[in-house]
């Protein structure tokens, strides 16, 4: 089949998907669980292929590590489609009500985006749940995960799509693609696609975003900042910066920039450099940051740097307002943190940041939708429309507006005998 | 200046709106309010010269009657405006709050997307409207109006643009673009544009979909649908398609196509087209249509066009799925109806149906912001991201997550001594 013949009939299940009730959705879930259970030989088998492939190419070890899909990764695989099964419908929610007039009745209701497109890394794992995360939300799913996982991919996607068809979902429901030919043809169908997320490198992210009219949710960049404010705790900001540079450093919620008041820049640079040192970072720091500490100057491109390694630029600012344009200007609207005692300026930074996650006294490393309780995760957003920040399930949902009538007809609201609009707030669910 | 310099200025000026009170921009909006009474003059004289202009251009009568602005109209917006004063602030709402632990809580809060762009019609009254949901949004605007409208828009966006400064807005807050080529100039600059919102004839917001990498808010096409079910009431069902049909055929949701199930065709179809004929309205019919009425054949094209005139097309379909069908293929996601006694065909369509505002048993013409009880409208969207149907201040709205701790460290819940998370929902507001 053709990416375009998959493509539309992942549209036509789509279709079929949003009006499909939970318990059948939960059954395919329930379904689709087993069916891992049940293949899981041979699920590791292909795995075992890919890893063998991978030797060969002398896949570097993290990566190698990611590929791997043992009985482990199925059972939390399989344990993450529980929780999902335990969640209510995100679907069909009445998000608002109101009566426009007597018997009139607006109901603004969620339901699924359509057809997902998902690009994801090796990591075998991402396919079950992107796949399921698609299934609860009534969304037909796209998905391309990394050649180094073909096999495993391939044997995860035949299991999961036919369960899933076999307990009642449409067929197409779930499409697998392998080349990067058929990515770049899945970009051109705009027609039959409503959203594309890509995850991985950023020079692949905003590959992505340059080559499609289909809307994309995700970032490429994550320079994330701490400021250090002039009535900042030194042993706090040196803490809240270790953390939030070497809690793990090839993330996209890890810090790339120290900015650092000048009041306070005597006293918590050397404490920065000494602990730093300690875990083996390397420094590069603005003209003023050199005078103080003995580490490598940097220039304007480490403001613009995404290390995703042990490497850290430091600039001391003059000020609270130099700080916030300083990241306005270099940063990625990711996550940006402040330490500061006082609340005023912690505002003001809340505020003033254009950045999906502004913290106050805390570490980067908190911006994940694990850790902020959304359960699993679809993607970190810098987009300024629809979904910013971690995406749980409810960034792959819009809403509709029904309108329940007893043949109420716009003629009677109009001219000068016109009917007034009640406008009255409902507290109720759109039941049909 | 140039466009991207007007646009960078806008920038500035967005992060600085970001973090304006209410108390501010509703100062600035009353200032507003007092400069358009106080210039009303002039503006009225600025109109003038347009309409002057429009006169020897043979402007068509409805365009050169939307494009008069006189005292009662310039009355109309001030009206507006204090409607948007007694609003409460859109940003700085807290939409969820949740604990992640003791002494580290975590906010969703509203706040405006940045800078947006809107193309609108020669309708003067546009601008000061959406110049205004603009500011009360907090969100930096640039502006294009109809170019009908030239010296009108120019005096309006002066008044404007000096009142809410004079009131404390940013410098650039509001931009006015003049032509053709700006528009063109303005859809490059995706780094300082968020979101462009283009109003108008399909032609050109499909135009303007097409050429901008920027996120678009809107519409193209209104091809709406009255679907008549078997369990229809006839007289019901003839209503509500007159309604839909004539109450207002140049909009996006008048009705363009009326599909009719097979079982009640003998009985509606009659009584259809006398009630259009009455109204002089052009039926064409499907084959089985014009077996049982005498109408002009249709093709496939009509099933495709947006009439916006005293034209209808009809086809007899022979199950509701297949009216679902036709519409999802067809239709172009706005708005469509059903007339039926049955619940669950209600249910079923409402559900199947894969449009922004989709109705049992009320005519298309009511998905309309005002009607719909939004106050002002910024216009009607059928993307499937972000915002759909009638789109109110709050499609002008993103949010960013704040989290608050007290030198929080993510360490802390990593590894073998991980501490939980608490994850408990909050029932407060964000207050620094």
């Amino acid at each position: 089949m053709s990416i375009r013949d998959i493509a539309r009939q992942a549209r036509t299940a789509a279709r079929r998907l949003a009006a499909i009730d939970n318990a059948t959705k939960n059954a395919a879930l329930d379904a689709i669980r087993q069916a891992l259970q049940k293949d899981s030989d041979a699920i590791i088998a292909a795995n075992r292929q890919d890893l063998a492939q991978a030797d060969r190419d002398n896949l570097a070890p993290p990566l190698r590590k990611r590929l791997a899909f043992d009985a482990e990764k199925i059972a939390d695989v399989c344990a993450g489609i529980d929780a999902l099964i335990r969640l209510p419908d995100p679907v069909g929610r009445t998000v608002c009500a109101m009566e426009l007039d007597t018997g009139l009745e607006l109901y603004r209701v969620t339901c699924p985006i359509g057809v997902i497109g998902v690009v994801f890394e090796s990591r075998p794992d991402a396919l079950v749940q992107i796949s399921t995360l698609c299934l609860k939300s009534g969304n037909a799913a796209l998905l391309k995960g990394g050649r180094e996982a073909a096999q495993t991919n391939r044997a995860l996607a035949d299991a999961i799509s036919r369960a899933g068809e076999k307990a009642g979902l449409p067929a197409g429901w779930l499409g697998l693609l392998e080349t990067r030919a058929d990515v770049a043809e899945m970009l051109r169908l705009e027609d039959e696609i409503d959203l594309i997320v890509p995850r991985g490198s950023n020079a692949f992210v905003r590959h992505i975003m340059n080559n499609t009219n289909i809307p994309v949710l995700g970032h490429a960049d994550g320079i994330c900042h701490v400021y250090i404010d002039a009535a900042a705790d030194p042993d706090m900001a040196v803490r809240i910066c270790v953390d939030s540079k070497c809690q793990y450093v090839a993330v996209c919620n890890a810090a790339e920039t120290v900015l650092v008041h000048q009041d306070i820049a005597q006293t918590v640079l050397p404490r920065l450099h000494e602990a730093l040192q300690a875990r083996d970072v390397e420094l590069r720091g603005c003209e003023h940051t050199v005078r103080i500490i003995d580490v490598r100057p940097a220039d304007e491109n480490d403001w613009r740097t995404e290390y995703l390694d042990q490497i850290l630029a430091i600039r001391v600012v003059d000020s609270l307002g130099a700080a916030i344009e300083h990241i306005n200007t270099y940063g990625s609207g990711h996550t940006d943190a402040i330490v500061t005692g006082d609340r005023q300026a912690a505002a003001a930074f809340l505020d003033g940041v254009d950045s999906a996650d502004v913290f106050w006294n805390c570490s980067t490393r908190f911006s994940d939708g694990y850790r902020y309780g959304l359960g699993a995760e679809v993607g970190i957003s810098t987009n300024k429309i629809h979904a910013r920040g971690p995406v749980g399930l409810e960034g792959l949902l819009i809403y509709k507006y029904k309108l329940i009538g007893d043949g109420h007809v716009v003629a009677d609201y109009s001219g000068p005998t016109a009917k007034p609009f009640t406008h009255k707030p409902l507290d109720k669910e759109c039941r049909l």
